[in-house]
């Protein structure tokens, strides 16, 4: 029997740290050939090339597509999709695919479902059923409504996809794979490489033995105007607190601008005597520096999972998480310099913080490859109700 | 206080049909600015130039986008809609509408519905909610979790896109609007034109005043390769009864070709004296050839609709409106020659088929925008569970 | 050292046997690897998927992209034109070749033109430096002044590239590939297949035992809307005569649907008992039927070149060919029924008509090969003045 | 008589500075109607926004077009203009301009190029002629080839097209038009605005009332990986001579980000006390800038034209501008930090500079508008020998 083409599509470098423990267990799983696809904004250094890492990785790229049109509008992110279909398209025509694999809730993630469920390949969604109250919403569910398998990280998330008509047989609860990487460092007693020396960045180096913390914020699309007032309030919250901290830039969108603007002009106007700025840095080793930390701060989806699992304080700063289950290492506040301020001086003295699976056992991408090799080939579904 | 523009985005020509009375309704609310958009297959010969009847009956034209990619394949299909997503997107950019409007489960539609809501453009969708067992429920369910406001045309319709976890606040069922005009010619007593003369064709012309066919078969997406061995049975049938039939041509799809082809292939090798071929007809006129008719066979949805309003009998084979709402109107036949043909036989002769108003009252464009002058502008939702 | 990697792209049914010598060159050249890529209507039924043909002919397709938006009008044609260049750029960037070839002057070769030149991918033009006196010419001179090597098909063309401001050290004139395929069959006795049963096609199947007709009439891009005219004058000319006819469908254009209609309709209108219609043939079998023919008819390169080396005598149509260089075995007429009449009953009884190499020698592909391998790989060019 | 619309597509700031008189004659002409299309980097913030500017000059915007694509390589050029052509066609198919003109040299230009030569509207070619011996080459030429008019700034222009086989009755010198703004400001005596205040930008602020040099240093794009190195020599000479000194941002191209992170670097390891830098200044208030200054490092060739008109030395460096036509207020140098240095330093002290008409008297606005209203409407054209 021949094996399996599982077509993959990263389009960010996010995604792929979520996902590299499936790329791993596809590639070495007997019954499967992995087809990696890059695309988006995983190609762009202005996003921290996640191409790089994946090659570095040894992932072998099968196709790369450049489809992030250029703008500060999200006039963009929908051209982005359109030219992301159009391509991926081709990419799927020629390379044939038995299944393809899209990830969670990025707006050019849409591009995958209706590229692979417009040509009759069966479709695997991994992280559908999540809630976050934001737009992204439409998307991660628009997209449930086009796959035709569900790896969920989540019980919730398994109850919700099948509230939405699809087939429970269909929907597996697999945990989520970014877990898979927590597992293997949730016991790392101190951190192993010099942030500094390994990924270069700029601004301050402050001394971090003594606790630091960590911010990673994003803009949230819908507020797109807004996305620099907002990253402004937790830059004067960090600037007020003036401890050791890493800040990582975000990663594309299209209010991207708006928060990297707030950030360069912030750094133009303050002296920030302790505060360093990563661009991106390979996942398991940003995973070790969230748990060595003492609080992560921002928006981030790393905060809501990884950190519940490696039991990491995290101060959620506004709506782009909203409605993602909680595994109770995490504090949400407003976009207010104050309520920031506040959260995590008391977050970082709360002891009372400890290990959650509730997004997985840190197993999934052995799980997702294994029904990978078993689901039937199908394309063709009705709405259970 | 300036009127709201509403962009509509019409593709194909049974949707125009659909939706005509809506677009007028729109037209002359007097807090409405209608912007119509021709797109896709609603520009080609091939398919019957929608864009002719649409200018015709006096409607402008804001903007027209040439989409459909040609090929044999479902790959067309998906890179249509990525062509669409990419130029739509400019148009609505340069247009600045208050909503944009989408209609039924057409591939191409989903462009639409993904440029609309990526650019934060409140979505409506006209038709959402609805079952058939086929590919383009996919497509339909998808819509509905990127629409704001849903515009169902039963009860059941509304029912399912609340289950699908949308605010029931902004499900509306406003009934159909292709019945808004079956309204109209409701109580017409006989054809009132020649549609020989009035269309033209190719075929035979059998004599009309005893009683006649219509026929209308589309491809089955998903059945892509079957399509011709489908319409042959559906040919075969015909053949052998040799009634007077009128025969439509299928609008686009990605099996189009199939379908045509068989029929072409079939006419060159049989004689079929009472068989003539259309390839298009106004709305109004195609309905009022089917109130006047004996039966329609095929698989449009407007047996399923219109014929349930009219009180038309309908020969509805194979899966194309599988869970689709009925109106005892119908009955559902494989694609079996003998089935189609002795279904048929037994419901011209069945005295019992009435109305129903299942798909509505008729009054569902004046509905729609009413609804539409009056909602609020909104484009951030959260799923309800 | 490692092959030169040499990516061609074959965009339609005439281009690929124009040079299919030339693909079989660099696949038997030593230090070359052939990259070949199929796209636009190559890959369409409708335009006689040359994709087959070059499947059976035994080479290795690296990719295909679908790139023929449809359409009535030229808008098509320049929207095909952006596609292609958006999906070649990716192919190009996957497959990293050395040189890049484009053939001749359809609009969509444009494409392939400017995905390579812009990638600064050395760029070699086959075909260049003719003169038609059409819409082609700006295809023709443009793509010159984006190529870097120019392997064109006669003296006079040769001086023309020279003329245009490129470096005559650049400018090959190897002849025409379409004449290695005439080489092979030049001294042929009889016609070695029958053609109804080795291609089917429809209509009557005149005897050809005392000679016979072909007819292959494209039509002429700026004269759109007169392609139905055009079309319809041979066809009467042709009708009138009633000798045994071949006649070959035109391939993909802007205006394609004005000369297939046309042809449609006369056939459903006039009872053509010698007429039998092809869509297309084997490159080699339709040389076969023309040495084999007393006269060929329309506005086919064909006529001018493989008909010119052969000794067939043809009636040029129309301004398609206009400025080509001749070989003495033509005569111009216009879209006359009486001058394409007269043309043709005076042609066939001319026994001056003899073999001219003005247009190569047959062995142009094993010449272009070996350049490919030994030309210095550059991309950088200034004007000679 | 309606009037001729002009549509006219602008895609990047240097490009609107150039023509906007013409822009300005268009509207003003009583048998002309402009339809301005913005697109491209014209749109982008990165990019200077240029769409601002034209706003503000009180141009109506008829259509903008975002279509670039966002990458670190020449893959995204090649894409741009693929959707270039993609988007344009749409838009010239809706406004149905009677004449489009297209703008230089740029990669993008020529996506305005072939979507009007392949929808048969004439077009207008405004610049071309001129020789670079870069990759810019290519592009002008080709444009030539698909041109039916040519507004040429400079004789030795008008005799390079002739020569490149164009009916000389449809090229004109009517001198480049953006003399036309410098021929308003060339008898100004002090510079008319606080360069700081009206365009804010970074770093130092050198009083510039005793003199100060100006620079524009533009990535080269055969060149690609090579920008970085080229600005650093620049970097170095300016950094030595320590003069005051306004330093210009580079337009986006396939290698902006080379340039554009080499001035980030060496700003921050060296501390430039004398240096400002701008992202963008409106077309007139540059002119004065450059006016008043001593001397103009680069390779924008505002230094070549410009500046030959208003007399201002320049110091050119490398070989962006390589063959084209000088007014002798230039001397050429490489990418050679010592050579620089000597030049700038000699030409500063050259008393000998004078004006130049060699790119024309200043009207050339006004004369292309008077052309646009008379010349014949044709797309249809031959090579002249």
């Amino acid at each position: 029997m021949p094996k399996r083409k599982i077509a993959v599509v990263v389009t960010a470098r996010p995604s792929y740290s979520r996902i590299k423990t499936v790329l791993s267990a596809i590639q070495e799983h007997p019954d499967l050939e992995l087809q990696l696809v890059v695309a988006a904004s995983a190609l762009l250094d202005r996003y921290g090339s996640a191409v790089n890492y994946i090659e570095k990785d040894g992932f072998i790229i099968t196709a790369k597509v450049f489809n992030v049109l250029e703008g500060e509008n999200l006039t963009a992110a929908a051209k982005t999709t359109g030219i992301g279909i159009l391509e991926l398209s081709t990419v799927f025509d020629n390379l044939k695919p038995d299944i393809v694999i899209t990830v969670a809730d990025r707006f050019e993630t849409m591009a995958t479902a209706i590229a692979a469920s417009y040509m009759n390949i069966p479709l695997a969604h991994i992280q559908g059923g999540e809630v976050t109250g934001n737009i992204d919403e439409k998307v991660r569910h628009a997209i449930t409504k086009l796959a035709d398998y569900h790896f969920v990280a989540s019980e919730s998330a398994q109850e919700r996809v099948i509230k939405l008509g699809e087939d429970s047989k269909m929907v597996f609860n697999t945990g989520c794979p970014s877990i898979d990487l927590a597992l293997e460092i949730r016991n790392s007693k101190t951190l192993p490489f010099d942030p500094y020396e390994k990924y270069g960045g700029v601004g301050a180096k402050p001394d971090l033995s003594n606790g630091y913390l960590v911010v990673m914020q994003h803009p949230v699309t819908t507020e797109y105007k807004d996305s620099r007032k907002h990253v402004e309030a937790t830059l004067e919250a960090i600037y007020k607190l003036n401890k050791p901290t890493l800040w990582f830039w975000p990663n594309v969108d299209a209010g991207a601008d708006g928060t990297s603007t707030g950030i360069r002009a912030f750094r133009e106007q303050h002296n920030l005597p302790n505060v360093h700025f990563f661009k991106n840095m390979e996942g398991k080793d940003f995973l070790q520096l969230l748990k060595h930390s003492e609080c992560l701060i921002g928006n981030s989806s790393v905060g809501i999972r990884e950190c519940a699992y490696l039991g990491v304080p995290v101060v959620n700063i506004g709506s782009r998480q909203n409605r993602r289950d909680r595994g109770g290492n995490s504090v949400d506040v407003d976009y207010s310099q104050k309520e920031i301020e506040e959260a995590i001086t008391a977050i970082v003295k709360n002891d009372k913080i400890v290990s959650s699976s509730i997004y997985g056992d840190g197993k999934a991408g052995i799980k997702i490859a294994e029904l990978l090799a078993e689901v039937p080939l199908q394309f063709h579904k009705t709405i259970m109700y």
